[in-house]
């Protein structure tokens, strides 16, 4: 009697809300957690039992729980076991199996609940035990009593069922060993889909036995064997991932041409793309050796793929190769197709039915869709929610992919905000509002490389997963970064490298071991946004462009121009604590010294030259920061002439140079403002 | 005539002791470097071609160094090509094939020459190619034109034809992923034996056919397959790297007994050894049963390892189980074997013929040497150079190890400066030299995970690989450590974490991404050395004890300590240049206040708690290196009882705490010695 009394009066209920749960490092937010007292210390003689039904499966997700847990505490592989359910301190148990292939809209939910004796995880399946391991990995601390785990209840579900990563392995490959450790970075953040773009232009990345040509005249040799893919998708079962493979068609495809150029719709011989951007080659609609050639592809892929998911592409074809092939032409007025729309219409029909023939529900992006379409169909939107909301209310089901392109370089605030059910989409009928099945961030891949891909990936993409998973009203974005950052270095232990490549990147750079000045300038600059890359660059890029560049390492979201932005309106609104200020002094008067340090290495390595500009930019931002500072110290208005002189260099500053932004340059702006009372004119053009 | 002529006047000979190739971040150290004037650029258009005699393997060759240079300079995988050597930039040739199995003793040296126009390696055989293109990889700058190599001419060779690397994967297992890093890296620095400790009592880590409870019940499932074994040799095998593996016996062999306690000389049954030390558990050397076993498991490993050389350890065996065993005193009697020494002697005798049998040639410790034993053997010395010496007097090769024992935290110079042919083997004459065939870096494994042991084996080994490979006269500690700093971070490219670990186990040990004050601590601090770590432990550790307390984040050598008493050695000489003072005062009182942003930690972390006391003493000792400082600043002597009362504090603080070493306290010493003209008294016992 007096321990369930004793329990009852420890157990405080909060909300998810409140500030307790925020305060705990998960990503995404559970659905619900109850905050009890106390905590339960995982050390060497930690423990896990399955109860209930076991399968090899869940085996074998408990040992992976073990090898992350090991790796997170650094206890040795002889520590923590895995013993009978009566013993062990955590007790998964699972009721049923999962599917031998993970489908869409699997139970994925999960019930954790953690006292100081120990911890019990329930769960409908296999899945949703991996869910809530993961979550328990995320709540083990380093505490002044040993490793532990809050007290704490948690409910959880995903509001979504289809959560996912793209990776475009075909502009620039992306070996296993790399897509691997991004797999499990999903799996940490419950995503559960990756889908895998593995044709375009520049590559095609698959062995086919029935066409090897694809893989050996369009690869460069960068491909992955059948075994290789096999291998993968046991990989990502092992992690509650479906994996939906990708073949863009009828654009996207000069890879495929070059060993079979009677695809195309225009003359060939082709080669491999190296360059970036919408191409004119696309397969010929009009010829039955093209779909009996398809047949023959997506039938040996289907049989590849477990996954009854066959994502087809159908993304921007420009249509110029059918406008200038005389049979095309003779084609579409025979059949009574009046544009090129209508043409790559006829083809989807035509391909949907041999994707359907072989067992698998297509997959296309927004431009496939058309009414001619059966409705078991699945649209991936890059064009938005209202473009969505069309779909479902004809009765499509559908996915956003809209504002989760992060090759883009956005602040992981701006993805945050992307809300699947919001414009169009928030009118919705309940049955409608089911049609949006959820989202996918897209790993464009024009400018990522093995070495840099996860600092695009991470931490980013675990803020659009925690908008697909975590309810609509979880959208505090302070208590996001601040969750970020902490996930950003636990994913280190993963092996994912977006943090220690940043470092080897910068070295190489300074080509010294000092990089101090580099790499004060480095976390101040971001990549320019959207596809400014391209826009001003001043040679063209291509597959054959080492990134290896300050762009290539800076990050797409700087953290110390956040604080510093967010010091600076602190300051301005007034409600700074009283250390803001120094800290923004101390900044600005490190960026404004830092390029007497920098200027020297220019000498040193040619691929510092082209950050000189910037770093002098960062010089007279600064200074002129530190001299509205004086401004407000003296209590002095800050001189007109003085406000407009600024007003003109910081605008220059604020100009893509080296295709970098300098990010302390707006909040600097905001100083100058505030302490001349005036604002800066609009950019000039 | 004009060409000729301007290259003549270009080509600028030094020696290798001069500035320039010192500068180079070469190691090991080159025979012979000539600097020439210029540089080869290395961009996008870079090609190898293969001259002369070319086969499967050296293409793979030039395919893995290709792979390297383009991580090293961030170019994609399509750039830098294989081509003909007619247009290639750099032409490798080699003129005969290896060996189908790695051969001691076989031809290493190269010649690469390096003009701004291209770039000639020369070797006799493939070996030599790898070790020239490893220089090659070394030399690679970034510059203000370019990633370039600078144009020279390096003639070079091995001074020892056997230079290995030894891990000790029995008493932690280390998984194949990191030993492969790790022969990447011995690779780098040219060492070309891989000797893998595969038994010892805590574990047997290879997988047998015919003995199949030797791994199933003495390894915890802990076990390289033979196919993963055969996937290590070959992977050893593209790095010029040769596999000799060690099974040791009769001592070291608990874990043989698990399975097999038949073949122990005492009543079984048998657990796997979870302690660290010397056991009684020893083979029966006396039973026929015994060596029929090693028969059949010698015959299957030795099909399994192509080397020649067959490591059976043989070292200390303390004889209890020997002593206390009635048949086996009969025996001895019987056979007039008078001590344990000679049942050894015996038993090796048995041994050795089993080993020859299968065509291999026996390696074994110092204890296996007696004169029983045939000519061909090979001892590998932990007791040094004058045992080496008496063995090559009597016609046995050898191997040095004394001196090279990385797991006992000694700095890079003191193992630099162990010279194989010092001592008595300086004496023997240059037949007997011959028969110093080498040395192995060892690394045994009692405190080493896969997490740390990179910062055990690296940079330290490559002193000791420039020992075993450069001229006898390269010893200049200085241009060693500089070289060693820069290939220590060169070494990353390679995926070896000795440096990015370290950041991570801080950010553990803290709970916090904020190590910025535990990292100024473990930067100044040092594991204790030797076998102190036992001696002093306050729990005994184990195979179980979790590796992830400060002492084991701890690098072995602390650069910032080296440093800093290299600061104070120049200001105590009169030789220091302006900025020393103000750089030891600013570490000082960095040290000094560290304290303060440390200890609040201490209610966070209960892997802080045990260094507190270390990080008061850093306070403390900085402190009074900043008075002793002020003495000197005040032109005044240092009053005599301030210097006792400061002797007792730096005593104090000198003894290891939390098995910690506190570097900063020799250079304060000398601070306060220099400072009150007094000695500090000897430290007391």
């Amino acid at each position: 009697m007096r321990t369930i009394f004793a329990v009852l009066m420890l157990t405080v209920f909060v909300s998810f809300s409140a500030a307790q749960p925020q305060q705990l490092n998960l990503m995404p937010m559970p659905a619900s957690v109850q905050m009890k007292t106390g905590q339960l210390v995982i050390d060497a003689s930690f423990s896990v039992g399955v109860g209930g039904r076991s399968d090899a499966r869940l085996q074998h997700v408990v040992e992976l729980f073990l090898d992350s847990l090991r790796r997170q505490t650094g206890m040795p592989p002889l520590d923590m076991k895995v013993t009978d359910a009566a013993q062990a301190r955590l007790v998964v148990h699972g009721e049923r199996a999962n599917k031998a292939a993970q489908e869409l809209g699997e139970d994925e939910s999960y019930a954790l609940d953690v006292s100081p004796g120990g911890a019990k995880l329930d769960a409908a399946t296999p899945l949703g035990i991996m869910r809530g391991l993961q979550t328990f990995l995320q709540l083990v601390q380093t505490t002044p009593d040993g490793f532990a785990v809050p007290a704490l209840a948690i409910q959880d579900k995903p509001r979504f069922p289809w959560r996912g990563l793209m990776i475009d392995v075909g502009r620039h490959f992306i070996p296993l060993d790399v897509v691997k450790r991004n797999l499990d970075g999903m799996a940490a953040v419950k995503l559960n889909v990756f889908h895998w773009h593995l044709s375009d232009n520049q590559g095609f990345r698959v062995e086919s036995k029935k066409f090897p040509k694809l893989q050996r005249m369009g690869s460069d040799g960068l491909y992955y064997t059948q075994d290789e893919v096999r291998d993968l998708i046991a990989y990502a079962w092992d992690r509650g991932i479906r994996v939906v493979p990708e073949f863009d068609m009828p654009g996207h495809s000069t890879a495929w041409f070059v060993g079979y150029p009677e695809l195309a719709s225009g003359p060939g011989p082709y080669q491999i793309e190296r360059k970036w951007g919408i191409f004119d080659p696309a397969m010929d609609p009009t010829q039955e050796r093209t779909y009996r050639f398809l047949d023959g592809f997506v039938g040996e892929m289907a049989k590849l793929f477990p996954d009854q998911y066959f994502h087809i592409g159908g993304d921007e074809v420009n249509g110029k190769q059918w406008d200038t092939n005389p049979n095309i032409q003779t084609f579409m007025r025979a059949h009574g197709l009046k544009n090129n729309q209508d043409l790559q219409a006829y083809f989807n029909t035509r391909v949907q039915k041999i994707v359907s023939k072989h067992g698998k529900t297509m997959v296309g992006w927004d431009e496939i869709l058309r009414p001619e379409l059966p409705k078991d169909i699945v649209v991936q939107s890059w064009r938005g929610q209202d473009s969505l909301a069309a779909a479902a209310k004809q009765g499509y089901r559908g996915l956003l992919s809209f504002g989760y392109y992060i090759d883009l370089m956005w602040p992981a605030a701006r993805h945050y905000a992307v809300e699947p059910l919001s414009g169009a989409a928030a009118n919705l009928s309940p049955e409608e509002k089911q049609r949006i099945l959820g989202g996918e961030a897209c790993m464009w891949s024009e400018y990522v490389s093995p070495e840099n891909i996860d600092s695009r990936i991470w931490p980013r993409t675990a803020a659009i997963a925690e908008r697909l998973w975590s309810a609509q009203d979880v959208t505090d974005v302070n208590s996001m970064y601040q969750r970020l950052q902490k996930i950003s270095q636990w994913l280190d232990w993963l092996g994912l490298t977006h943090n220690s490549s940043y470092e080897a990147m910068l070295r190489r750079i300074a080509g010294s071991s000092d990089i101090s000045a580099l790499r004060t300038f480095a976390d101040v600059v971001e990549p320019v946004k959207d596809y400014t890359r391209e826009e001003i660059a001043a040679v063209e890029a291509t597959s054959l462009s080492p990134l290896n560049r300050v762009i290539d390492a800076a990050r797409p979201e700087s953290a110390t121009a956040r604080r510093f932005a967010n010091l600076v309106d602190a300051l301005l609104a007034g409600r700074a604590d009283p250390e803001a200020k120094p800290e923004i002094k101390a900044w600005l008067t490190r960026w404004r010294d830092n390029q007497m340090s920098l200027q020297p290495l220019e000498n040193q390595s040619f691929l510092l030259k082209e950050i000189i500009p910037v770093s002098q930019d960062l010089s007279a931002v600064a200074n002129t920061g530190l001299q509205a500072l004086d401004y407000f110290d003296r209590g002095e208005r800050a001189p007109e002439a003085w406000a407009a002189q600024e007003f003109a260099l910081l605008e220059q500053a604020q100009k893509p140079k080296a295709q970098l932004l300098l990010m302390a340059t707006p909040p600097v702006q905001k100083l100058v403002e505030a302490s001349s009372g005036k604002k800066a004119p609009p950019p000039q053009k």
